[in-house]
């Protein structure tokens, strides 16, 4: 009869059975934007492995006892390469851990959760997806710009300005139509060229398009121009990322739906707000 | 000296001064994918006033205290007009009331959220936008599909099948690229004709494309197929609305990534899930 038990294999065996992954979605950067499950995981996570776009007031409720790991993710310079990252966190699950894997906006929307997620399926990690409020949809109820409207656009596109390659290759042919919105993710570095290609594939040179800063935040500030003076507008209020630019006639509506003070200094077409009150 | 004062008329301007609506989205369905801010909302308006979309377990988060007004918005069959919303609004709000308007998803993609939003503006209605996770995110999040990937999808693009004259007169070429994943929001009654367009516009017909019905729902069903078979896959399964339609290549990545057990009799391309314990 083999009377030994291996007591210590036998709890690391169950803990790993326990770990999992959360890959969460932190919304735009109010965490009143962050979803209720959002919250409670990260009430309660073992660790949360965050980036650099989510907000300093979601990481507020991060709960105390919770581990925090930041692994960067600033344009150009990452603080943990995504092959680090992808390891860290099956290594976290496998040692039983209940591990948030926290992100700015949606997981699944230019976040790369879905090549995360398949390193962890390779590995056997057990995984949940929390969608968060992507920044488009947060950046723009802000801003008191519908993203569809059915006067203007029958539909809205969401691109990005920073592709595998590194080369800002976009469909313009496709992103250069009338009744449709265009969100552009982080195009801040790349929008004269984005505007430039936007009119010579066919938009008028006067088509609105905005760009907005800080979008959600306390900070947020909005420039609102044409296709032909945005980026020097942008230039001029010496806007910073993080940036989402939106193009299209609905960019418009903002002057009649702003709703939301912006800082000081936030120079924009549409400078009236009918209320600011906070509840 | 005019020692008369009008008490009830500087009570009623008093109040209408502080009359507010709250233009909220609901989420896709599962009540934990309501915001912080939208959960807060629901609990302490004075009333709420919601549509067809919004899920049942969104609606038991609303305060015991908080006045309920359904008005409808089911498809072809309007319980009440949108004309009526808008004037039920601006009243209720000039009641000194804070109203809840409560949409499914996001109020401002495909929810007419900016249209209602001009009326009160228009009338000088005070008011505020909360975003919702957008049944693109939500529904794509618990089904396992991201809707951008690096190696299959560098854009997204959201469109409706229900347009304002009745007829689903899409952008077909822009629909119909490569590189690219497209949402089609309640697009069911129109799925063959979808399919067989963005066929006829030059995707091949072995292109991945699926239907989700109740996402994020325990009764979320999930059909993953081809352009080619999608529409009697579904038909044969017997989905009803709402429904959403993901059409790319990242559709077979759920083959990989998903995680969540479907209801019973939801047969899908996909049946593993790696793991369906709740936190």
């Amino acid at each position: 009869m083999n009377s030994f038990v291996d007591i210590p294999a036998m709890v690391a065996a169950c803990r790993a059975a326990c770990g999992k992954v959360y890959l969460v979605g932190a919304g735009p950067g109010d965490p009143d934007l962050l979803t209720l499950r959002a919250a409670r995981l990260l009430a309660h996570a073992d660790v949360v492995v965050y980036d650099h776009l989510v907000g300093p007031g979601v990481l507020e409720l991060i709960g105390a006892d919770v581990e925090r790991v930041y692994v960067g993710k600033e344009r150009s310079r990452h603080s943990v390469p995504q092959e680090g990252i992808n390891t860290m966190l099956v290594r976290l699950a496998r040692e039983g851990r209940s591990v948030v894997r926290l992100k700015g906006g949606d997981p699944f929307v230019f976040g790369r959760g879905g090549e995360e997620l398949q390193v962890l399926a390779a590995e056997g990690v057990p995984f949940e997806v929390v969608p968060g409020i992507t920044a488009a949809c947060g950046v723009s109820s802000y801003a008191g710009i519908p993203l569809t409207h059915r006067d203007h656009a029958q539909s809205c596109t969401f691109v990005t300005g920073h592709l595998k390659d590194g080369s800002c290759n976009l469909d313009w042919p496709a992103l250069a139509r009338p009744r449709q919105t265009v969100v552009i993710y982080m195009g801040l570095s790349g929008l004269p060229d984005i505007c430039a290609q936007l009119v010579a594939n066919g938009l008028p040179a006067d088509w609105p398009a905005a760009v907005v800063a800080n979008g959600t935040l306390e900070s947020q500030q909005v420039v609102c121009a044409t296709l032909a003076t945005l980026a020097a507008a942008v230039a001029r209020e010496g806007l910073a990322s993080p940036c989402l630019t939106i193009v299209g006639e609905v960019v418009k509506l903002r002057d009649e739906l702003v709703w939301r003070a912006e800082a000081d200094g936030a120079r924009t077409t549409a400078t009236t707000s009918n209320n600011t009150a906070q509840v």
